[in-house]
């Protein structure tokens, strides 16, 4: 008898356990990355005169603007295309490895707001193969965060925050963003 | 004896119910959200009159338009980069708690569809802060669903479906959307 | 005493299965998809004298481009604008099963590479009803993975891969696109 009840205790107990862990586990995701790495990309704008080593092109503006210099009013209605070397620091002729492919468009009037949408494209045999792609408001603040909305290859199925910092600006033709890539969600 | 096999079939019963409880959970995700909000967002688009309030730009025009009028074919081309006051109830006055950021497009020639790529910002001291970001396409039907694509701050890695609702139009100047977010990934 | 200890050892062994099973869970998410298809994408673009035909238009281009032919230098620039219809097979002629619409830019100097943000748009009785959304950076490579981002309706909240593969062009009007999509999240 002492046994028996013995049983259902431990039965009871493990059953509690065991579903109180099952309750917990969606809510309680963990919020320490699964991968993380710091990364930079460096942008020369298009103004009339780099063609040759420009790697980004004003493509839409506004009608008060044009396509060689970014417009007044703190940029509101310019789209930006880009293609991007990216670096392991923060030095533009470090070799790449991969490119900031995507564009990004300046959203507002008063002050310096931009909206991003672009991929991290790695194809390299001694760093990674594969993609991460982001997308997200940029407030142009210190530091902000922005959203990575999928990977693949070795980034397959990924998830996670980007924090993005200006690192250097020369002018209205180059700037340089540090990212620092946290995933949360890893296949 | 009989204790041991008591113990065998207790074994035997919680491994099989904790295995089927690990199978069942991944397809039988709830379809409850686990956070759920509206709010308004107030679009007024530049016509080459009203610079001063105008919160969009038409930056983005097919062969045969420009960028003070939208296009004929049903606008059929044109982007539009916005940065939209957010609010709480369908008052365009109302306090903001937050920016809509980003720009939506004009995708087809013989009747109205868009598709959007754009952030709610939120720096609110009494509301939230942090970001949501959706992209998707928008039919304009009465009701339309787009896909909650990312998060950040006290939103972080947040997923979900918004319903979109055209809640007023005033000519081609001024638009109201209702947004209803319903988040089902939240950490 | 000998039962006791047996309970213990049981008990343990329950424990740490229970324990690696979970911890073990997540990393080991099956690769395998839980829905996958195959479609194809028309692409006729708007090159001054097919306006009735044209499902997609340029509406941005670089300072050196214009809206009626994809601008010099592998089209660096230039954003896309499309609403295509979407096939079973590979037949522009055969019965649409939804549309593709959003947008493609072209983002390098010096080869082809694209990236896209585009919703198929399903709504249709013997078919699927609901969307898809994908964004990634396109390297025209002979195959290529970009992201499923979200979903809607039929689709809700999904997630995964598609492949695509460029399987037919002519000039630099029409293109077809093969789209083979393997969703890893299904709700």
């Amino acid at each position: 008898m002492a046994a028996t009840r013995l049983f259902s205790t431990i039965v009871l107990c493990l059953l509690l356990l065991s579903s109180s862990t099952t309750a917990k586990k969606i809510p309680s995701r963990r919020r320490e990355p699964c991968k993380q790495m710091v990364l930079y990309f460096h942008d020369i704008i298009y103004n009339g005169k780099n063609a040759k080593n420009a790697t980004s092109a004003i493509v839409g503006a506004p009608a008060w603007g044009n396509k060689t210099i970014l417009a007044g009013q703190n940029h509101f209605g310019n789209i930006v295309v880009f293609d991007d070397p990216i670096t392991l620091d923060n030095n533009l002729h470090s070799n790449p490895v991969g490119r900031a492919q995507g564009f990004y468009l300046y959203d507002r009037k008063d002050y310096f707001t931009a909206w991003l949408g672009f991929s991290f494209f790695f194809n390299s045999t001694n760093w990674h193969r594969g993609t991460l792609t982001f997308a997200g408001a940029d407030p142009l603040n210190k530091t902000r965060d922005i959203s990575v909305i999928g990977g693949t290859g070795d980034f397959f199925m990924a998830r996670g925050i980007a924090t993005l910092m200006t690192d250097a600006v020369e002018g209205e033709v180059y700037f340089r963003l540090q990212v620092d890539i946290k995933l949360y969600e890893c296949w």
